[in-house]
């Protein structure tokens, strides 16, 4: 479905965003006192990432007003409505919000890598890492507060944060409950990918629209893209769990198979009368091997579980894609296209 | 300088309104699915508590619309622009943010009881305590952003809470770092102060005014008669913990002086060339005796450090009732005044 020439341009497209995004988080958020606080709180946005969720919503207002990528100023973007916009700002405050997520899930998982580089608390400690979560979760709201968006736009679009924001806490929530329950349905599952992770993509392609005063058909429509592709997105990273050599993958092939762990594969293999629990033997990833990961894989194939999975995602890009009829045909737009397959293309 | 009578007049304003600010929780803040969250989430706001800052919003209402007290729908409050606004819903907004403050504060300093009751992260644990009170982070944002206020209004308030949640968060980092520091100035300390305690009372009075189109001098005066008090409020809390017997307090006299709390007190002390590390021996509050503390209380009183706090106190209070002159002369007025009195006539 992806072809190289698709991954190019979308990875052009973050490139070229990156440096500007980049140059926003020290103008917006600078490092003042109490340093210590602000260091932590900037520690993680300044480890790097792809910066994927703000290059989507600045192709989304580049899209909206219908201009070539690149040629207006981020932060005096012309709104529909006459006014001036400042889209990077709406664009980082969700990039920071995603921070604030990385920098709490990380304690509560006790993860100690992020980025390549220690997590939050294990770089300060456990209590700066909570306050500094706590920190760049009202940056963010200040953030979108700025925008100079018309007020109603402006407010709509800080609505859309929080709910994004609760929303999220909710995906969490029902992550750590499903690793305790036996009788998850699919259902659920989406339910859940929905909240923990896609919301933030709905929300970093709708905000533009919002901000620059699109039709509220534009605003639910990009928000259903970011929903579908941001979904689409972690069921395929599930799929690739299973299908992708440890190589490639950067990790053991099938660990997702270890503990508790369920995903729409394990699920629909449940409902096929799979005893999943049993699939392989090991205990952790690193006992597991290549084999036991073949032979579990051929009995998910059997009853179909990994193609549902993997059609589920690709429908879910169709999806996002027909989403973005209600822009106008553009070169953002086409970009806004080619990320959603590149979200299924790759396992970041 | 408090009679019996200002606490009496007090403590039924809150108690007046406290039923529709408990009844307003449970009206927007239900008992929802993701179950568990939200019951962690709702835990401590049930476990009670004076509703203080709720109370100083609604009075602060009352006072800008000139209507007596409990006269009105606090759901439908009339705006000066015309408009009918929730400031039950700006006000609970402020009571759900201390709410969250509090839970990651206890899980920070490891306080296993709040209000009673054990701590969020003691009845659930660290993780459910930490997304409890992410969740009530932005439900907070939900319940600001949907008071009914003029978009502008709405978007300012949204701005402001914002805004005081970061600096909340600063002046938490703050403490942290003056512990370990032993060349604090007072105005730094007052700094914290503010920071850490003062905004929320500065928002809480300054809300309504933002949502219900008042002038901005009276905006910006009620900010100042919240962070007056408030201010007012936490450094008498020092000054009773060294001045009220033990048995009063609650908790041994002289506790703050264990351990490497500094105070406006310590802090001038230092600053008149008192060894404050010396001032007494004991290691925990349990080893504190009586006559330790009336030393120390002694050699604090002799260089002017107990009177310099205590008149700072008063002086902030007084400050804040001047502010208060930017609204009507009315019960409501009336009634603000004698909170801030009560503030520092208590040790809660």
């Amino acid at each position: 479905m992806t072809t190289d020439s698709t991954e190019e341009r979308v990875l052009a497209a973050v490139r070229e965003r990156r440096e500007r995004v980049n140059a926003a988080i020290d103008e917006d958020l600078p490092l003042v006192a109490p340093e210590r606080l602000w260091e932590a709180s900037r520690y993680l946005l300044k480890a790097g990432g792809k910066r994927l969720r703000p290059t989507v919503s600045l192709l989304t207002a580049e899209a909206i007003a219908d201009v070539p990528p690149l040629s207006v100023d981020y932060r005096q973007f012309p709104a529909l409505d006459g006014g001036e916009v400042d889209v990077m700002a709406g664009a980082l405050s969700l990039e920071v919000i995603q921070s604030f997520t990385l920098i709490h899930d990380d304690i509560m998982d006790d993860d100690a890598l992020r980025r390549g580089v220690p997590a939050v608390h294990k770089a300060y400690d456990v209590d700066t890492a909570i306050l500094a979560g706590d920190t760049l979760y009202s940056t963010a709201f200040e953030m979108m507060a700025d925008t100079g968006a018309a007020p109603e736009n402006g407010l709509e679009a800080m609505r859309m944060l929080a709910e994004t924001c609760t929303r999220i806490c909710e995906g969490q929530a029902l992550d750590v409950e499903f690793e305790r329950r036996r009788d998850v349905l699919p259902d659920e599952y989406l339910e859940m990918v929905e909240s923990k992770t896609a919301v933030l993509y709905g929300d970093a392609a709708a905000t533009p629209a919002v901000l620059l005063d699109a039709d509220d058909a534009v605003v639910d429509a990009l928000y259903a893209y970011g929903i579908n592709s941001g979904s689409a997105f972690q069921i395929q990273d599930d799929v690739l769990d299973l299908t992708v050599p440890s190589a490639k993958l950067g990790k053991q092939r099938g660990s997702d198979l270890v503990g508790n762990k369920e995903t729409l594969i394990t699920l629909h293999a449940r409902q096929q009368g799979v005893d999943v629990d049993g699939l392989v033997d090991a205990d952790d990833a690193e006992s597991l091997t290549d084999a036991d990961v073949e032979d579990a894989v051929a009995t998910l194939n059997e009853v179909g579980s990994i193609e549902y999975a993997r059609e589920k995602a690709y429908s879910l890009v169709d999806e996002s894609k027909r989403n973005l009829e209600a822009l106008p045909d553009n070169e953002a737009r086409s970009l806004l296209a080619a990320i959603a397959e590149y979200l299924i293309s790759r396992g970041y």
